[in-house]
């Protein structure tokens, strides 16, 4: 109404500089970048040729990839890549001042986080899956795709094929983001769920996953030591609480601890025991933390298995909201990066770069410390079995203002059987494991009960601390 | 690069006719009519003030909410809500050049579908959570605001705060959707929900639910037999298959012929009763059906609980992915419109109206006929208890070529009890009931099976036939 069919009357400066590059673009193509193309760059290569002509219309321009990034150009590679397209030089492409868009698939800190920000700075769109970078590099990157007025998208990330990162920041553009609790590493997922459906240890279970390829072999640590997890906490914790934090903050347990026991009691308490990263905003701190968590059986993400990933957020107003599905894999992956090529290359081709991150704020949150924050326990201890002890172990909570909601002894243990055959020494009483539910306490308390009765003679182990949560 | 620093060397004609609009608009705020100001819009309202500084950064500009209509101007409201915009005319607003954006929360089709029609029209961009009319009307209005270069969102329309519009239309934009699965009636869900954790009847389920405000007093039709979820469906498959198609092609079928009785063998046969809206894309057919469906206990979706709604949906890439939340209330379904509000009036803003909705292309497709579909089926049969009924039951089924997986005779049943004390008449032997679980069958071959058994004078009350899936 206002203006149309006029010519454009009024040539002052509008709020985005990108918009002198919009009048000379008309329907040229976006030209695509690729660094990188191992299984989710192969993917990405073949979904944006299977959906060629679809993507056109939506972006209103071609996509098209111009240069491909490998180390070696003579592996083989997917069909859909012309490798006429192949360069070894990941430079000559970010300075390449005809592409417009630079899909970052490569992985690990060097030299991903230089081509990026060279990238940024010569004004190009980028696309990202590489949470580890975002994870150490994320706001500094944010706030320099910013200020140069290019977008920098990131939906592959975390959580694979999950929309996580486009439901922060649009779906709950006008929410409060309270609560973060997600599954979000497949490869622990995998393996509890194994242990929890057939019994098996971890180490059984552990070497099933990396025989599917679900984990790493030698070294599966970044995943079942819980540090993959830890990123993307991380990542999501920069969307929904707007916070910047290193990752040396976040308190990070993982899955070696949990014994085929645990999953017994849990699933007597009526919990499954799950690898969760939780995130809580309590307005002048945030919560961050990665570790084993017993949740009940019949929550939604109790019945998140195998390799599955899911993340529910507590938004305010909205309520419980969880996304859920392929946290990792080639094509879920895939997809998410292509989603995200969409969003910038349609924004680079209408001349609105930069729209999309425009108004988040990032900034350094104070974590709360671990011992002050306050949960459920489940605690298990083996223990001889003689009168008294229970009473000791609940005198030792008791005194440390730990109160219990239920208590339970069982026997024999793993370690009794173990020491009975072994003769010689005094013969000691066979043992027992003791194990507790405590009501909501604040885990400084917990532990220092926990200092008390590691003094006690009775106990046979370390005793197993898991939090429980009610998502 | 290519531009920077230059000025605007090329003035052809670019692709986006609201360009002119662009350079015309400076920062003046987006002004925001809104038509409705029951709970959702009291939410939005309260949304938009509480978060207007945030908004304002995401949308580059102020969003600021300059008329209300409503149809009683005496009536108490939000106080977020300036009485002093009321106005009982909503031509008036949908004619007011100054008014670049219209929120249509009323509901209905009459007169929301004139109005959205009309604000289209006049060039401003339109937000409705109006999944009646979308069902109705959906593929004609998303063509208007195409053919006008202007926005139409509709985020709020199917489950509440659940992001799934966004998701279907961004996220999956790379991936072809197979199949959706969906939980998107709260009132059916509590209800079931209910019937099953109580073993309550589905008068008293429903009786609660009504009391608890969750159903409709005194009809809740709309709800228990399926027609919303019927409508929100057929929203879901214009955006999952690209289809137009007639509510009447949705098979659509309540939870009213559930008894206790069922969610009991469901329980025993390891299946939770959850009322599915389904869609498949087949290639050169869908399908659309809204029907109590026995779902396997520890899916996901057989523990989306109470009034939670849930849309699963299986991307032949991505795979299976999720999004759950709550499917109704004030708040969640604001914040899903606030969401839009920020999207659309960015683009508004930005000169780049109508480009979210651009290539989506939505087209008559033909729906399979019900008796073509291929499912598993749960069947029971009130029967009298004498030797040979299960043959004669077994053999119909055989007969039509439907093969069975289970079978189990259980009794006696409620219309036994019934009988006995009536007296008089000839003593009948006591009802049993039978249930089967047969493989997967065609819908036509299990039905030809029925009307056989139809004709056994041993059958005590119409057979009770549910679908299974396992999504």
């Amino acid at each position: 109404m206002k203006t149309e069919g006029g010519p454009p009357l009024n040539l002052n400066p509008e709020p985005h500089a990108a918009s002198d590059r919009r009048r000379l673009r008309g329907g040229a193509p976006i030209q695509i970048g690729l660094l990188g193309c191992g299984t989710v760059g192969g993917g990405v290569l073949r979904l944006l040729a299977e959906n060629s002509g679809y993507l056109a219309e939506r972006a209103g321009v071609p996509l098209v990839v111009k240069r491909v990034v490998v180390r070696d150009l003579e592996k083989e590679r997917v069909s859909a890549l012309d490798r006429g397209l192949l360069t070894t030089s990941a430079e000559e492409v970010v300075d390449d001042p005809t592409i417009d868009l630079v899909v970052e698939v490569m992985g690990g800190e060097t030299p991903a986080r230089a081509l990026i920000e060279r990238a940024i700075d010569r004004g190009k769109g980028v696309v990202t899956a590489n949470k580890l970078l975002l994870a150490a590099h994320g706001p500094a990157l944010i706030a320099r795709a910013a200020a140069r007025q290019v977008d920098l998208a990131f939906e592959g990330a975390v959580g694979g094929g999950i929309p996580i990162i486009r439901t922060l920041r649009d779906a709950f553009a006008s929410d409060w983001v309270e609560r973060v609790t997600a599954i979000v590493n497949g490869t622990c997922n995998y393996i509890l769920t194994r242990m929890r459906d057939t019994g098996a240890s971890f180490e059984a279970a552990l070497r099933e996953a990396q025989d599917l390829g679900y984990a790493e072999k030698p070294d599966p640590s970044l995943d079942v030591d819980g540090h993959d997890a830890a990123h993307k906490l991380i990542v999501l914790a920069m969307l929904a609480f707007g916070a910047q934090v290193d990752s040396g903050a976040v308190h990070t347990s993982g899955i070696r601890t949990i014994e085929e026991a645990d999953h017994r009691y849990a699933d007597r308490f009526g919990y499954t025991i799950k690898h969760l990263a939780i995130g809580r905003d309590l307005g002048d701190s945030i919560e961050l933390r990665v570790h084993p968590t017993l949740i009940p059986k019949q929550s939604v993400l109790a019945n998140v298995s195998g390799v599955l990933n899911a993340v529910l957020l507590e938004g305010r107003a909205v309520g419980p909201s969880l996304v859920y599905g392929r946290g990792a894999g080639d094509l879920p992956t895939a997809v998410s990066v292509v989603s995200d090529v969409l969003d910038v290359a349609r924004s680079i081709a209408s001349g609105v770069a930069g729209m999309q991150g425009r108004g988040m704020s990032i900034k350094p949150r104070r974590v709360r410390p671990l011992s002050e924050i306050v949960s459920r326990y489940y605690l298990r201890f083996a223990v001889e079995d003689r009168p008294g002890v229970m009473g000791r172990l609940a005198g030792a909570l008791g005194d440390a203002g730990v109160s219990i909601e239920q208590i339970v002894q069982q026997g024999p243990t793993k370690a009794s059987q173990g020491a009975a055959p072994a003769g010689g020494a005094a013969a000691r009483e066979p043992a027992v494991d003791v194990v507790l539910i405590t009501h909501d306490a604040q885990e400084g308390l917990v532990r220092s009960a926990l200092d008390a009765i590691a003094r006690e003679e009775f106990l046979r182990e370390p005793p197993h601390l898991f939090r429980i949560e009610e998502p």
